[in-house]
């Protein structure tokens, strides 16, 4: 049972109260707390050490990342970040300067994005240092794209370039709140996810919540140099397209439009954000399941995403 | 450096923004979120294998436990729960029907107050399980009692009885939601806060907020069975007092009342509530400190409240 099966047992049959718009199963929960013109977008999200981070990463780091992963999936609903609550479990063997400098990375791009860090809590947790990040923010009515409205005929459209990013993009990444508010305030955006598990398992997220299919071309996938640098150090590492379809940790958007709209976003796009890259990579299509093109023609991609833990 | 110095240390200097009306500091952050009626409460809480529970504690009582903890924090400022995004983080050897028992515990609670669970992850932490609940509620305008607003001539009161909760009570407690509720729909209370930490701790709290100090009547403090048991099982117990002062997790409400409140507050009290003890256990005094009266006279408390851990 993988981490997806997991959650879905688990969340069969929670309560819920007619104030939650969307519960379990998107990028954030979306509440109605009673203003008129915004939801409350409501996220957690924990890095473990060992796991996201290792004991000997730059503790700056780890606390931006802390934060911007919660950060990201408040994009991925084209949010605005308001509040955050930080719990530390803490090993034995914590340092305080240690800390110090997680926080001041943390603060640092809490500050950058106008987040308020409003308390929190501190445990023991004797063999690893854990960091749960609770997040508040709210988005517009009516313009917080869901995974599940994807539609057929929807061309999809990755931000950044893709695969590699333990190479270090997953402790440094910028999450992409502009960025998809100005895409929800400029072009009809169906479906909307940030890409934590890798674009295969992503867009399968995406597939499955909106009952569509999707094709990708291979040769439209927008490959780092990271993944690049990381397949050539031998037979073991992946090849630079699988890296870039399932890698994870990426923290891109991955968001579909109807297709008629698909030049004039490009069009605008790159005036208004001339140094990421944005790519239609492929289609929605009525058909389930995910498919990939390339010069030998379209074939079921059987490359899994990242999928962050396996039991046996 | 214990864990309150700890915290004072790290959220020194936290950003904030216009929409926060509490910070870092009382029992749950408090929002302004655009309803015009009502503020938003926000809090987290974890709970750890080894530390808050055991390895064999029945899984629906540790499930309990972890939502009831965060109820308890929105208890303290006479909130309304709403919704909760909970964390579990994943030992290697953990087990489906394990998990699915602690849901139950979860869900059976968050159903009788009307929560809403309303997503979460799963991570790894291979040593052990750790549960950390987000939770989001709301309180009346003006009705929310900050721990900063305790005055001199405030009469201090106590729901229930105190001490032993280890015993059984920390896993299995009813956050006292209605009743908080209740005290600031009927009598102006002034602060207000939930016994985690113990009496004499959690006072303390409240005395530092307010910049107050406070006289405790020994023979007032309400002892609970448990702690009376336990003081009976050999030498190294502590004695009943101590132990309903300094045990923690009783997760009962403490308040302040201006005094010539207090009998009315007692009267109206036993018809709404007449299964749970309310008990006026001192009053708060304009000089800083806190003393205990008995047979002997008043002195400095120099017991201290329950803390979580310690660093050498």
């Amino acid at each position: 049972m993988n981490e997806f099966e997991l959650i879905e047992r688990l969340t069969r049959r929670l309560p819920r109260n007619p104030s939650t718009l969307v519960g379990a199963g998107d990028d954030c929960a979306v509440l109605d707390l009673g203003d008129p013109e915004h939801v409350v977008l409501f996220k957690t999200d924990a890095v473990v050490e060992g796991i996201h981070f290792e004991k000997d990463t730059e503790p700056a780091r780890v606390g931006h990342k802390a934060l911007a992963r919660c950060l990201s999936d408040i994009a991925a609903m084209a949010g605005t970040p308001g509040h955050a609550l930080v719990t530390l479990a803490l090993p034995s063997d914590f340092r305080l300067p240690h800390l110090e400098a997680l926080y001041a990375g943390m603060t640092a791009l809490a500050a950058q994005h106008g987040v308020a860090i409003v308390g929190g809590e501190t445990t023991a947790n004797p063999e690893r240092l854990l960091i749960s990040v609770a997040m508040l923010g709210r988005a517009r009515r009516n313009q917080c794209p869901l995974r599940s409205a994807a539609k057929p005929g929807d061309a999809i459209f990755v931000t950044g370039e893709l695969g590699g990013s333990r190479a270090g993009k997953h402790l440094d990444f910028e999450p992409r709140l502009a960025e998809a508010r100005w895409l929800v305030g400029h072009f009809p955006i169906h479906a909307m996810i940030d890409l934590s598990d890798g674009l295969a398992g992503d867009l399968r997220h995406v597939l499955k919540a909106s009952s569509v299919g999707a094709e990708v071309r291979a040769g439209s996938i927008p490959i780092s140099r990271a993944a690049r640098l990381a397949a050539r150090k031998g037979s073991r590492a992946k090849l630079p397209l699988a890296a870039a379809l399932t890698d994870g940790e990426d923290y891109e958007l991955l968001f579909t439009v109807p297709a008629p709209q698909a030049v004039a976003l490009l069009d605008a796009w790159q005036p208004a954000y001339p140094d990421l890259k944005l790519t239609c990579v492929g289609k929605i299509t009525p058909a389930a399941g995910l498919k990939v093109r390339d010069a030998h023609g379209s074939r079921p991609l059987n490359l899994d995403g990242y999928v962050h833990f396996q039991k046996p």
